[in-house]
């Protein structure tokens, strides 16, 4: 079980979050690529910073969409699909290959990731183009999604174009009995007690289940815990399931 | 002595050019990476148009200014350069990679190409990003940059950084005495008639001295002329010239 | 009857029709604002152009989407399309005070003006901040909007905030029996013969019936005609009906 | 003397500083226009946070340069800057009107007021601007600009056109002796300490002389500080200047 967090998503004078407070304590930093947030600085600083801490390395791509910090759910054809990625991923390559350090997965961002768990042509959209940027590379990027009860269609359309697969799960965020996260315009989406965050992450770490909002167990199948450290309550949690991680594993 | 083209310098809605029309009269595209003009739509769909044609493909990267189309001159250090330049050729590079076409060549554009021709360690800058790109590829990218009567400095860079170069003229530039290109702020800066223009043409694809705008003769080693297609008067032009070369070469 | 059209909608370099061939053949320039297409010079450049051929000048706000030329649906609440209206209008509105010359009314744009035929909150938000703008005002913006066959809860709501209406039809677009446009996802959305078109401009002019596209008879009560001049055809038509309209009227 | 201070200088999901902390303590906002920073939304929250605190409104325009905070040197003539000015002063203005509240000056950002400083036809174009905006309106809008030695040719200009002039002091800047801010670029450019920021605000609020870089004294005159609220411990200093004023004033 290994930790991620979105990173690089300030743009041009503007900060998100702390990147360099938060890159000692985990796996894999999902680097944003300029359409959301981050732009070619901040993004060939991040990289700089992730490879200096020997963090993993995926693009973090979106809609292209910094105003609404590609949190608008925008409709996008296939075709759009594949250029709007395959663009982002580029650029995020060719940084990371200057760097001399490899970009290893994509994790799409916000809306796009979003629209992705519910419609399954997009999925397919998203792993083709991929499969296609993969195409000839020594090492194929993978593709990290949720993980659900039900993922046995992304398995199938990944397996039919060889992209392998990173499920990953949240330790701050509440999930209910259908194995979805609760959303967050509802009351109790997110965790906030620092206990409850590491419990959640322990569970996850161990296969065991996890409590649902609705009081009952739930176990999803996770390789990756998104963690979030924007802010000092979230960097003291990160930092804490970190401690309890290393105790484990 | 080949025929290069900006394309791909629309913006969403925008157009600029005629792309389909220029694209069977030419052998090199210049395709524009989004930050002057093209976006990851336009970009896919102008690498496709190349591909069909068989024209050889390289990257038209620019300083961030959509706006101003590229033209305003800014002062980026080289760590800048260097991160604006990889995400362009990085994102038009994942493009081709997708499209199974291969990229041979940067040309900067507008403000950027012109600071370049003075300024040596912006050159040195650029030079060394595109070694960078090139690190353990197969084939290398080329650095597309004017013909000039003094070029020697430029030469020991590139070959420092092994980056082959390649010399662009103008068919339907005048040119000064001191081998410049006559600034468009003067008269004289454009040739508007055919005749003139594919003469000029002719001249460099023979490795012929041309007339300057003082009516001295100049004498410029070439590897490509660049060309414009964005009206009926340079769509004709282009034409004749191709006509005139392929009677020669 | 009176003719409007959309103009000031290039961006920077790029064009988007012919603005100084259309505007002699208008009485309302419909002016784009900066947020689909159009900036602060290209908005200057046309308030100018139209104060020339005394034109009525109006504002044509959009969603922020330059890059999708404001055709994309947004979902913005009362607030956000507060925010946004007050900001470009407020924008064109100090240019034409700078040039000496009234902004007359709005017509919002796109994805915009679609939204709110159907989303009577919307078309109450946009006529409430358009109040908000008049507040104290000597003379009011009117609100341009689309001629239907039920405009009652429209008209009631303009009332109540005393926004007055202009009712636009279009000559170049077919009409179904419910009084709506053919939508331009299917065959027969856009008349293209000259004749047909100068026909249906006249048939508004005269408070007559036009044809629908199923073959029967529709009457709409208009106030202005939107015209489009972007082609050749669109300009040769444009002053086909205008001539027709002169020779009425 | 009073306070003013740079707000509303975020972008989208973006913060720059912690308005709602800084607002109680000053006299006067200066909001951004959406150009450099701010956006519609962010525009109308800052103008109805200063006017629930009483605090004076000004707009607080920029080149068209978001990704480099407005700090990038541009070229624009006369016309461009006249554009660019009615946009923002004009967007800021409706939103004003809207919430019941006047707009009172301007004070250009970044780029565009150091080059105002040195450059007396582009401060004359600001200056125009304004005038041109002012034209018809019972109370004109002023023009903060720079407390210097010399400002003759500053006042002449501003008087033909009949644009009131605010001049502003920095509380936290060194001064040198030829009464200039000590740029950024050198050590000592920033006072950090909290008394010797409030004693040289002291200072320009009782019109005595303050001690320059260089060690000798200064004497400039000025209408209003400028201040800044952007960290802790400048919102502190903030807060101890407000206090010595009070005592003072």
């Amino acid at each position: 079980m290994d930790l991620n967090c979105d990173l690089g998503e300030g743009f041009g004078a503007w900060r998100m979050g702390d990147d360099a407070a938060v890159m000692p304590y985990i796996d894999r930093a999902n680097i944003a690529c300029g359409f959301h947030a981050g732009d070619y600085l901040i993004l060939q600083r991040t990289v700089r910073l992730a490879k200096e801490h020997g963090v993993c390395i995926g693009a973090h791509p979106s809609y292209p969409d910094l105003h609404g910090f590609g949190r608008r759910a925008l409709q996008f054809d296939s075709d759009e699909i594949r250029a709007m990625l395959l663009y982002q991923i580029g650029a995020i390559a060719a940084v990371c290959h200057a760097e001399q350090v490899a970009l290893r997965y994509v994790k799409p961002h916000g809306a796009l990731y979003n629209a992705m768990q519910v419609d399954h042509e997009l999925f397919r959209a998203v792993v083709k183009t991929i499969a296609e940027f993969n195409r000839g590379k020594p090492r194929p990027l993978q593709l990290m999604t949720l993980a659900k009860l039900q993922t046995a269609t992304e398995r199938e359309i990944a397996a039919e174009y060889e992209v392998p697969l990173l499920f990953e799960a949240f330790a701050d965020r509440c999930y209910e009995d259908n194995g979805h996260l609760r959303s967050r315009q509802f009351d109790g989406a997110v965790l906030h007690e620092q206990q409850a965050i590491v419990q959640q992450a322990l569970a996850f770490a161990r296969g065991e289940s996890i409590s649902t909002y609705e009081g009952n167990s739930l176990q999803l199948e996770a390789d990756t815990l998104c963690v979030h450290g924007d802010n000092p309550q979230a960097l003291a949690a990160l930092k804490a399931i970190r401690q309890a991680l290393s105790e484990v594993c």
